[in-house]
């Protein structure tokens, strides 16, 4: 029922030209470049919102020069960009300043991840944000936040990571600390930037009257318009600023580590893949030098993998008999259960453990995802027919929402491809004055 | 003036003894276990959410059984259940399963993390949740998802990790993959969740229309409830089901690799620390033997990092003049780095580097994160008084609001804590009726 649902919204969406999520309507405007602002618009733009990406003339959004390349296009242009709009603006010229004012009046968001202290520097700091529109939401991505004493410091990923506390954390005890293979401390910050935009989102619309009276008091949220206007009053009021640290959402993901080290002194330290409170828990090499996860943390569990392996001399053993003894004699079940594993092919190994209820799965790549099917049947494999691409495969919309699911409608668009479309839909633009801005290099 | 508002606003919170967060009044339960649904309640009760844990009867989260343990008590549970309420209700019971039904009419956010098929055979599935309350938005977390081949089976987040291509891609070539050190999948999913359900419930909030005409059409969002009533229709239709898989939002971070293996049969593999695409970037190692991390994939900052170390003749050597070469070169130029920076303390390089725009920083763990002074200017690390263990350190609210901060009140409640406040608050239950519920075993 939930696939029929999406495939019947997929059809109406494709027949509004609009992708049908729950955001439709929406309008952002994205003056980030790279990763992490980009995650953020992204996500909103696969459920439907109506993203603008402002790029600078000529060059448009470095993303656009990340290798690897098909056609000449980058590939995570492509799929980072998918859905939203690209406008050119030069922000360091007045007509730019203004131009950019305008579509803020219009716009519910906007996404900025420029150094701290720059768009003040273009006379577009929040302030004069919010008096073109009230309204606005702001998520304002940098590397260590709006203040504090780093926050002119250059803010890249990799430096985040390795202050968040996650890297210290990473890898075995006897190689170096281990990077994430993808820029994972600006892309988590752009899914945070995603859900507190709508959160501060759901804030303006459910307390509209907040702050239009010149208020900013809690507890007066009941107090509706009621001037006689029967509309629902919308972006009035009420929007506000969201500073986003690149360091800050990974740092808390990291749940229990500070009270730890506070607490008790524990420092976690590299352990590799062994879980450091329950056993079993770690990768093995496979028959066919394939790598497979298996997790047997609970007492369960663990009873039914060493069942299903035909191994169940092992839950007579003492040093296995509960997690405290199995964590306890960790190397020796470890080497229990590669014995077992490297003696056998990844499907075999599978086909034996998976319907037993084992917790097992392969370390997949992208050869493999693409022919799994249940990625396939998820729609999590998607295919769109690009101008520059052709049949082109990419991640689907995750995650998936029953009434609506949100789509993909085309991958990263070409520099200044949406010019006109934006200028005319948004500010009634006509082409006249959208050819003499382009004349002047503003756009 | 950041700061200022947030202490006021903080004092204004402690004066109401809620949060004051832009999720005032939202109720939400979560009857999910361990990490990935507490992580969408998480986010959503440090941002003022009403959050009601769920919790079974007797044994409550199996979160509160992992350790470390300080007093008895988890400190994973201390942070991840901070701000939220312990209501005990047996879901297997007739009499709790109205019970929950009579809350989910209040709720405006329901969690769940059960194998698929488990609220149903209780009863307690979308079609009676949404019978109660048409406008309920239900998170539902499950390893592989609510539909697709392997949709029963048990989903541990290593597993969905490892299926996800995330870790086929972490670490050395010459060492195994390697897991992340924090529960990254399940983690990533809460996160994930929490931004869905926030976007689902904005468009209830926009949308209140759409379904309470029995109509499920697109595009006619603008009409609104004009039939004489002044106030906002709220919660009257318009929620959904969000299905939310571990596997998918960690593939759906991992953006350009499906086409990269689609169009151009590049599969990437363990590179370690090195970046494929850009150098240098990487971890070296400090003469007092702590971490760095380094980032100079830009010419600019290249030349900038070369100028601050004194190794102007870089610039000049053929095999470092620009990416491609450096890229090339790679080994003899790590070389070179880490020569250099082997020869200092880590204080010395940061104190020469960081002012002349060098993208380096330290790689912390707890202990250097807890002295930090950024970390503490921006309230990142938090002092609570708790009940339990006395003052404890806890990460502080990720990111930061400038009008609705949000604020930690308190950390994980103990088991049924809130009984009493959360059926006289929600139901307006009476003490007989409640003692009643306990005798019985239903709470």
């Amino acid at each position: 029922m939930q696939a029929e649902a999406r495939e019947d919204n997929r059809e109406r969406a494709a027949a509004g030209g609009i992708p049908f999520g729950p955001l439709q309507g929406l309008k952002v405007l994205d003056l980030s470049i790279i990763v992490a602002g980009g995650t953020a618009s992204s996500l909103l733009a696969d459920f439907g919102a109506d993203v603008v990406k402002v790029e600078r003339p000529g060059s448009g959004d470095p993303l656009r020069n990340w290798g690897p390349f098909a056609n000449g296009v980058s590939l995570w242009w492509k799929v980072h960009s998918r859905n939203k709009k690209s406008l050119t603006l030069d922000l360091g010229k007045r007509e730019g300043q203004a131009l950019l004012l305008e579509l803020a009046a219009q716009a519910d968001v906007l996404i900025e991840g420029f150094r701290p202290g720059t768009l003040e520097r273009w006379n577009l700091g929040p302030q004069q944000l919010h008096e073109a529109n009230p309204g606005l939401v702001i998520l304002r991505f940098s590397g260590f936040g709006q203040s504090g004493p780093y926050r002119d410091r250059p803010g890249f990923g990799t430096i985040a990571e390795c202050m968040s506390g996650y890297i210290a954390m990473t890898g075995f005890p006897e190689t170096p600390p281990v990077l994430p293979p993808i820029p994972l401390a600006d892309e988590i910050a752009g899914v945070f930037g995603a859900m507190a935009g709508m959160m501060a989102l759901y804030r303006r619309e459910t307390a509209p009257s907040e702050m239009a009276a010149g208020e900013s008091v809690a507890g007066d949220t009941e107090q509706g318009d009621t001037d006689g206007d029967t509309a629902i009053p919308k972006r009035r009021a009420g929007g506000q600023v969201i500073d986003l640290s690149l360091f800050e959402p990974l740092f808390r993901l990291c749940i229990p580590h500070l009270p730890m080290y506070d607490l008790l002194g524990i420092v976690r330290e590299r352990v590799g893949n062994d879980f450091p409170d329950a056993a079993p828990r770690s990768l093995y090499r496979t028959g066919d030098q394939r790598w497979l996860g298996l997790s047997a943390t609970s007492q369960s569990t663990w009873e039914a993998l060493a069942q299903a392996m035909g191994l169940s001399h092992l839950l007579d053993d003492d040093r296995f008999g509960n997690n405290a003894a199995r964590l306890e004699n960790k190397d020796a079940l470890n080497e229990e259960l590669q014995g077992w594993l490297g003696d056998r092919p990844l499907d075999q190994i599978l086909e034996k453990l998976v319907p037993a209820g084992g917790v097992v799965g392969p370390v997949y790549d992208s050869s493999q995802i693409i022919n799994d099917p249940h990625y396939r049947e998820r729609e999590d494999v998607l295919e769109i027919d690009d101008p520059d691409l052709g049949r082109t495969i990419m991640p689907g919309v995750v995650p998936k929402f029953t009434a609506t699911p949100g789509a993909v409608e085309y991958g990263g668009p070409r520099l200044g491809e949406h010019n006109s479309q934006v200028l005319g839909n948004w500010l009634d633009y006509d082409q006249e004055r959208i050819q003499a801005l382009e004349d002047s290099g503003v756009i």
